[in-house]
């Protein structure tokens, strides 16, 4: 939140071995810094170690540009994947959509009431239907068309995005696939949300796979986009129960209940610099 | 459960077109009967009329023996596919299990507290491990093992059923499958319970499936058993959140909880004649 | 929804006897309505008979104007409460909100893309912090302050009613107690969403009361606001998990989720003429 | 589990300070530890510190006799509270029932089947109800009524749990108050199982109660016992939908499967020492 005293971030990853924590929490010591919050998890499987420690900079005795080039040693001697954050910088996040207006209700709310600390430069969509949403919260809106060719739709969507520099992007139900060579300029920072409990009913339509199937409870999936379909690393997902009662019409009006609330809670761990990918999968530290 | 006074079930399902509700309504009134729980579904899409409606047998004008003849007019007029049961009935359950004692646990407990109404005459199992649990229990065990010629195990269970004649079987946890040939004897009466929120994961080993793809969420499934693997009609549903920081044998452990609570909750569905199949689908009036 | 052929809804509490299903559904079939959806439920501990009938008015004999009369002896004879609605009217509803706007959003959202088909033709608030959502959403907003004589602000509110005289009020978010004289021009109509699960943390600040007592479960009411506060008829409940991780600010973040699901679902059975209201409960036929 | 390889867990707490996580962690890894879990917390606003710390003992350089002398001085040193265990320690835990067999069931067969690694010497009641429940998994049983003299009754519950001298007890559905005298003996020690959402419904009958309130959720609630009637640091916590249709006997029923889930829970945090207790609130490190 905007009036928080700042803080400093650090995610981490590596291959496990002892006195990784001891390290960390000695750097942050050794500089009067305190901790606030710190996780770490090690998949023993794998054996790979992560960790997200964020301490106050109130008091710490390095200044926040001086930070990465001290911990640097420590990083290079563990082999680390490290990230440096701090708690007040401002993200910039580019939301695309398309006819539904629901998620984007409620992240441009969130947005409107300070839950979401960021910045939109931008709404992006295939169809008109919305902008008049983007009007009432003053977001710049672009529709750019995919029915005709695909490749320069994307191009001028990629043109779009070169101005903003954009830190992730939301596809707030854009309903489109994007190409492999869009994603790889935004790698682990798309956000999607796809209406069904992944892996269950991937592709088109899953609330009518749903009912076809006889269910008894419908989902919600937020991850990151890859290449392949509805795989990429799961970020979050919830459920609701329906009955035999429940049309294929009601199962839309309860999924995008969880549609919104399962996007817009992937989009605050991204935001707080909570989620870490490997091997197609996540770490939330929430 | 037993001290309640008797009370008729009808159950039916029939082509919808108006008058149903009405006609089978005015029977019970007409022989003075006091209608306890009505539900009725009308599938839209498929023009299908469903009802489960308890009534009083105390005061109704018809001995018990009585009732079936009395409605078999409606039932032909209308077309109707219809059962009656009444509450006091005792049926017989056959249990199959294997090495996992979590699910049959379950049941017993319930079975011996008198939430399960039900005669549970044999125990079968393809392993020795849970012939202490049928002991604890005074219920008669078989050991049939299936690792040599399949056929003649299935043959075996076969007899051993024919002179019991069970109302039906749950699978609890017995992790073996049975051929279409021994389904056919015991259609829409064999009830499973499968480690995954189907349709995901279907076949061996779920929660691995689970871990490896990373979901937050993992779920079992309670259905009737079909010819088709784990794609039967589902009677129930649950599922619980998991994290990074569980392991498989975490979600095992978690996933031990969900079996046997949405397994024996079928049971119950299907005890109190609230369960109605068709098009691999199933109407629960809960 | 806006574009379904019109149904008549027919909503009736009444001492329960034999033969009232029969009775009604004789009167809807007579007349050569279909039946599209029935719920009913027998309070047997009070011996009180509810039923939701729901029929095509699509080759129902009589007009829509003719229905009521037409019933009416029915009504008498079985001295019942009863009331008729048909599913294309447009129900009149105003907001009452003070200064955080989560649960006005959810609302105005659901209005806007048409999930409520109902009309706000105002919303008044003690507050003017929300005057721009208003404005966004092109609602007339009046702000009627209630620091001073709260006895003339809510004549000041009631006077503003009168002119509307709206079907029904949503207390979304407005944090202020309204008085016995106030609810009783509204009985069961004023739709309050307290962020609590109760009956745990009644009245001012529950999120601190729940951090303070240390539950591992947090909640939020919608209820039909009586002379007793927090203590009206529960419409819907829904809970989330917190830990020992989360601070009031966590919990106060995670409870508005509720707050805007609980009470925008409590709005939609209120709508669709789902809810009964009985001995300071309700029955929701959901 | 009792394969696994032993590890050390150490649990603290303090008055926060910066360097408390690199003091331990390096500890541990100076005397070639390697972590497996590490947790921590910082209550900030009572400015409190807590870990708990998990760490192979495979090729520890100290023995397991030794690690507790070689922390004291850091314990000192920053006035910590701590507590050191093993993962292959045995606990020694007593059950206090009355007549509901279902959370004795549910705790027996996760012991039996290992889940609980544990030895229960002895279950008392005071009601001879369960024997047979004791017997079936050959478990000493107590009956001592408390109908008569409750000190005496007491004092001789106090006497049989002084020839075992448990760990900890658990009253699983006991129903009885026990005294401020006895709940000394075992401080943070008694585990009970309350069947509401504390702090909703204390005391007796309480699906009566939310029946009586017309709530659409119950829930059960794990808590330590302590002087004041169900206001003990809570545990565990979990809810269950119901519905106008739900008698107070569904109630019960419902609620029993949460009663069982959410003491079995809690039993296993308490058994993993998972469990952090201060100000009547728990951390639970799960």
């Amino acid at each position: 939140m905007v009036d928080q005293p700042s803080s400093a971030i650090l995610l981490v990853s590596c291959p496990d071995q002892p006195g990784l924590v001891a390290a960390i929490t000695q750097f942050i010591f050794q500089h009067q810094g305190n901790i606030l919050h710190l996780d770490q998890h090690v998949d023993q499987q794998e054996n790979v170690f992560f960790m997200r420690v964020e301490w106050d900079m109130v008091g710490f005795e390095l200044s926040r540009d001086a930070v990465a080039q001290a911990f640097q040693p420590i990083g290079d001697r563990y082999q680390m994947h490290w990230r440096l954050h701090f708690s007040d910088e401002r993200l910039k996040m580019v939301l695309f959509v398309s006819k539904q207006a629901h998620a984007l209700y409620d992240i441009l709310s969130r947005w409107q009431s300070g839950e979401f600390a960021v910045d939109i430069p931008m709404i992006i969509s295939n169809h008109a239907d919305l902008e008049s949403v983007a009007k009432q919260f003053d977001i710049p809106f672009h529709m750019i068309s995919v029915k005709g060719d695909k490749k320069e739709a994307e191009q001028a969507q990629l043109d779009l995005l070169d101005r903003i520099q954009p830190d992730f992007i939301v596809l707030a139900r854009y309903m489109q696939i994007v190409s492999d060579a869009f994603i790889q300029h935004y790698e682990n920072r798309i956000i999607n949300i796809h209406h069904s409990f992944l892996p269950a009913f991937i592709g088109a339509r899953p609330y009518h796979q749903a009912y076809a199937r006889g269910v008894k409870i419908i989902g919600a999936t937020s991850h990151y986009v890859t290449a392949d379909l509805d795989a990429g690393p799961i970020i979050e997902q919830d459920v609701a129960r329906v009955t035999h009662k429940d049309s294929v019409r009601d199962m839309i009006r309860k999924g995008q209940d969880l549609e919104k609330t399962v996007l817009s809670r992937a989009v605050y761990y991204h935001l707080q610099h909570r989620v870490l990918v490997y091997h197609n999968k996540t770490v939330v530290f929430a």
